[in-house]
């Protein structure tokens, strides 16, 4: 391959993202190579999704740990999500790990949106929006408590951990009305309450949709409900609308924006204690002042 | 940060290139981190110089390994890396490692290039053509000798591993006439003769520059200076110009190319047995199917 990849232009605003998996912290290290190479574009293109972006190409960072048929395995599952998805694989870089270190890799994805349509953040949220999701939560982190305890079933939960399926098209049918849009992945609560705090507005939630194989496992009790609602790694959509505007098929209506600030829970008409932990929280990060450098 | 970057677009040509630094690997646990800041960049930098690109953008996928004085020393090396060559960081990802895991750190730089304008590969050197590069070589693989030594004397040996600086501007000069470049990062032997094969003819080296401070140390020997072209990490840009092209300032006549095949080096007028190692080599890399995919 050679150093650098091409990428012609012709006016459109590109959308980058960028996602690290790194073993034992992001996947389990039993879990099967081919879903981590799932797992770890799935990632990406739920961001592109969440910006109504289509998918354009993509560079992989990858780490060699000494298993050759764990490198097999993880490409034919990224060649399978890069088909599913048709997103070309352009370029990157091969490193090899030390004896024994966790493995480290990177996937930058780059999509496109055509000049002048709308791209949503998560600012943008008004009094008076519906709050919307595009699927059930909880599976995922379901699925990693399965697997925790050696448990493969319910296949689903296990499926929703291992290999989540972004929607890329219902974000593009859904980024030029939303006022606001951005993935769900470190929980449903914390990404409302970053939305919220993003907007400078009040968000209530009233509904915590569950697949039907969470509900048989966890019930549906408020605290089965929470429990769903703080796990992460759900990539699915969060998407304000404005009350008249039409929602597409596939969302289902969660809750209101309102003037205020915070995120609050009414569940069964009853206001809800929020649980100390809101989701997965990111270490430091950046500091500010790199992320605006220069 | 938000989970995904803009970037307009105008028709340009956009050059990727992403690069990973392992600690211990790339770069030894001991080096001051904010020469691992300003190494991350500038080996990405160095592919942009070798496509005459222009620093646009980049993403940054960074490992805490839980030692806040290191993480900020990194950022103020990158920060002043970016800052010198006008390359701004817009977003990536920021993940925690398990305890005692060697950091692995990835940047994705992207660069542009007005449309038309032609952007050179490795692959289209001619017989006749005349070899050039840009600097001295040998220089970063002398440092990493001191280091491994505990010596970090001379200090331009030591600079040049730990602060290799891609010559940009000479890069977008060279870019419209090179017929082949590349930049030097494996080791000068090496590159050339990929450069070779890749272009279907024979390259024929005939000079190997050194700087003042190698040669002060090492001497001039072949010996000498043959460690010197596989020596890697010297970031010099390696270019084929047409014989009656005049070659801009900086760069040195090396070699020529030649009708034929592969690489053979001839000094001080007698032809010189090339050693078993060209430089360093590269692990397997990615799937031939996976680099065309989908």
């Amino acid at each position: 391959m050679d150093d650098a990849a091409l990428l012609a232009t012709s006016g459109e605003q590109l959308v980058l993202t960028a996602d690290t998996l790194v073993e034992g912290v992001h996947y389990l290290p039993g879990d099967p190579p081919e879903t981590v190479g799932w797992k770890l574009a799935a990632v990406n293109l739920s961001d592109l999704a969440a910006k109504g972006a289509t998918p354009r190409a993509c560079m992989l960072n990858y780490a060699l740990a000494g298993d050759t048929h764990w490198d097999a395995a993880f490409l034919d599952g990224l060649a399978e999500v890069l088909d599913r998805y048709a997103l070309p694989l352009i370029g990157g870089d091969t490193v090899a790990l030390p004896a024994g270190a966790p493995r480290v890799l990177s996937l930058t994805a780059i999509g496109s949106v055509p000049a002048g349509r709308r791209v949503p953040d998560r600012a943008g949220a008004r009094p008076g929006d519906i709050i919307y999701i595009s699927g059930p939560v909880g599976d995922a982190g379901a699925g990693l408590a399965l697997l925790r305890e050696d448990e493969e079933e319910p296949a689903s939960l296990v499926a929703a951990y291992r290999t989540p399926t972004p929607d890329l098209a219902l974000g593009q049918v859904l980024a030029p009305q939303a006022t606001a849009m951005m993935d769900v992945s470190d929980g449903l609560l914390i990404d409302a309450c970053r939305m919220a705090e993003a907007s400078g507005c009040a968000i209530e939630i009233t509904a915590i949709p569950l697949s039907a194989d969470y509900a048989d496992l966890h019930g549906l009790s408020v605290v089965g409900r929470l429990a769903a609602a703080t796990a992460g790694d759900d990539y699915v959509l969060l998407a304000a609308l404005p009350a008249d505007s039409p929602a597409p098929d596939g969302l289902i209506a969660i809750g209101r924006c309102m003037t205020g600030a915070g995120l609050s829970v009414v569940l069964d008409g009853a206001p809800v204690t929020l649980p100390d932990r809101l989701g997965y929280e990111h270490g430091p990060g950046l500091s500010p002042d790199l992320r605006n450098h220069p």
